[in-house]
């Protein structure tokens, strides 16, 4: 494994799981594997889990880890190829990603997308120049299109939580929200879920398609009732529309999750990748309740990264 | 001693200051005591001294601190219980906290008041949430209503400073300011004082009463003159009004010390917790003198921080 | 050598582009001389390849660095001396610097100019505040006039590039901008090439002289044409008019290099600080060809920086 951005295989999947459940039971046991190695996190925009679990993981396995706010300490980038600088950027994202490559041994890096510029956005272009340009292995810390760390706590997360369940039926439901808000952890959600051999089906009122990239293999099934119906995990996210790109095409608050929504599905859990608009995407009676696997899943966001920085600095 | 957030008893604080005194003297004493231990350092407001002098003391102990400036780097946080948060924040305290309890051992947080909202500061609203919800042990970094670091810091200070005086006499004296300031170092500086068995004295102008639970024990003498007459320390703060919540009543700036103000006490050496406005709380005339332990107050932050992590991670 | 500044003398200077050249090669062979000893690097303006390289050098030999961005996570400063602090800062430069002075053991600043207030400017008031105040050895990430880590590394980058020249003719060159912009990069490499004993020569536009204490010993040559002529290195910078200060006087976009400009300097390298602004400063088509050196002088800004805390905390 060079890099980090997205589901590549079961096998792989299944490794990297298995790695991070060794690491929840012992967290420091490679805690010299990383020592003298060191992992850029780039931050264009803001983070909460993913800026304190990356460097946990990372001082896990004796790394150094430095964080780079680029969007407030760093230089505006410039992200079009041949541009004439002579605007309000100050560096151009080729020359920022080369150092940055020349500087670390890892880089991990987020970069949310425009939600105006669909084909900048489709092509993940600052993570894909980041890949071109700094010349060592780059991990997703969520991207335009992928939040593959996210995903990977989240198939740990249902793997401790299924025991018993063979193959679990898993619903991926839209929620209102207020905001437009990026498909990232929606489609990669989809994607490892699929991908892992999960029972996938996906429910969202009409307009709300995902790109098809990361929904094949799932069932799209949008009366959320139908949907919800013997539901082992339950996965709420809104996203904004992907065709009619970035815009608002629901806000209709019966989407949102409460406790008679699961009269048909009595020992669902229910999941949530955090921040969560309590009382606008989930109701406090779910994510107060004993439903709620939303703390384990952002507990396991720790050992997800740092498996994946044990398999890339091997 | 579970959390730091407050005076307790004599014999905790005598007890803090001693090891303080013993980092001073050798500050990496107990460098491997902390080892595999993080401290999460969560700022909703700015900081110097305290951000600087709690991640020196984590790393003398050999913890990891890792630093996370929630107001600019994370989610704008709701504060309500069961609010419906379709309007600007992004995540519930209560959320935030439990990941953070999971996150690290030990929280140390600064979340100044509001001034406006007087129940939700008194009640120490976002202290408490992260008690209540992180289920590790929290430090106030300085809360709506007290900064108890800082408080120990200046009780080091003071024995340092007056080995041969048995009770030395303390006065807290309001001093002038051009903005609305928080209650918290002048709350908890009198807390402590009075806790230690200091002689404690306050002076103010009229309508600047501290909350009286912060004040029992003390001297109230609204003439400065006379209650600075043989001060061994004096302790300069700013405070708006607490019972006209958040006003401003006064900017007399004949209660700015110069020196004629210590015709009766010319031993008396002279404190502030800083930043200081020059000049406007207090003149060059004595911050530049050798009345004033304001550096040394700074550096015992160090110490102060060091014995209370120390005592916690235990 | 107790702070390092600016240029002090060749055999210095060597000393120091020896021992980075020895870090380059292996960068961890001092792990243990920093142990236990902390610099703080105090930003208060933006930087990443600055922040990054310091942050790596210190780790690199074993130290432990704290980054403070000051003028977004501390408080706003007051430079007057004397001043009556009843505006907007909070915090006065000297208690600041006197306490950061108490925290660490090295002191690193970043702080630019006005380019208003030129008196203010050309005494490096900033950085002489923190030497003044601090009490302990001042590491400049860039001040007002100066930039030396970055000419020290370019240096660097000068000597592992023209190994079989003796005398090399180095060129610095005004390029265009859109915004005015500090003399510190231009000032500082003037005097270390001239310094170093490099054959240096400056080309600019009409009123864009340099303040003469950093070029004498330079051929200054307006007609750039002729400067460049046979040019082994090519340095590009803008900055603004220093007499007239801080105002721009052209934006002539002839200035711009290209291919076409090294018809007389077949050989000629090409280096600049970044940020770049592209087809603005300097075209894609050097920036991305054979004859740029930027990134190696972005990767010597790590041995750089470690050669001069290496040579600090002897």
């Amino acid at each position: 494994m060079k890099h980090f951005t997205q589901f590549e295989n079961i096998s792989l999947a299944e490794q990297l799981i298995e790695q991070a459940l060794q690491y929840k039971i012992d967290s420091r046991k490679h805690i010299s594997k990383g020592l003298g190695k060191r992992v850029g996190c780039i931050f264009l925009n803001p983070s909460l889990r993913t800026r304190a679990s990356t460097q946990i993981a990372a001082l896990n396995l004796g790394m150094e880890p430095i964080i780079i706010n680029m969007d407030k300490e760093g230089w505006a980038l410039e992200m079009q190829e041949g541009a004439v600088m002579n605007k309000t950027t100050v560096e151009h994202i080729k020359d920022a990603a080369a150092v940055l490559g020349t500087y670390f041994d890892v880089l991990a890096i987020r970069a949310f997308p425009t939600l105006t510029n669909k084909d900048e956005d489709i092509e993940d272009f600052v993570l894909n120049q980041f890949k071109k340009y700094a010349n060592v292995p780059i991990i997703s810390l969520e991207s335009a299109i992928r939040h593959p760390l996210q995903s990977l706590a989240d198939m740990i997360t249902i793997q401790e939580n299924s025991k018993a369940i063979k193959k679990p039926k898993v619903v991926l439901t839209w929620a209102p929200h207020i905001k437009a808000i990026p498909h990232a952890v929606a489609n990669s959600f989809a994607e490892w879920a699929v991908g892992c051999g999960h029972d996938l089906t996906i429910t969202h009122p009409e307009g709300y398609d995902l790109d098809p990239q990361f929904t094949q293999g799932a069932v799209i099934e949008l009366d959320q009732k139908k949907a919800l119906k013997n539901a082992d995990f339950v996965y709420v996210k809104n996203w904004s529309a992907f065709n009619d790109y970035g815009k608002i095409h629901s806000t209709d608050s019966s989407w949102m999750l409460t406790e008679s929504h699961f009269e048909n599905a009595p020992e669902a859990k229910v999941m949530h990748c955090l921040p969560v608009r309590r009382n606008v995407e989930l109701s406090d009676e779910i994510l107060d309740g004993p439903r709620s696997l939303v703390q384990k899943q952002a507990e396991n966001r720790i050992f997800a990264a740092q498996a994946v920085l044990s398999k890339i600095i091997i």
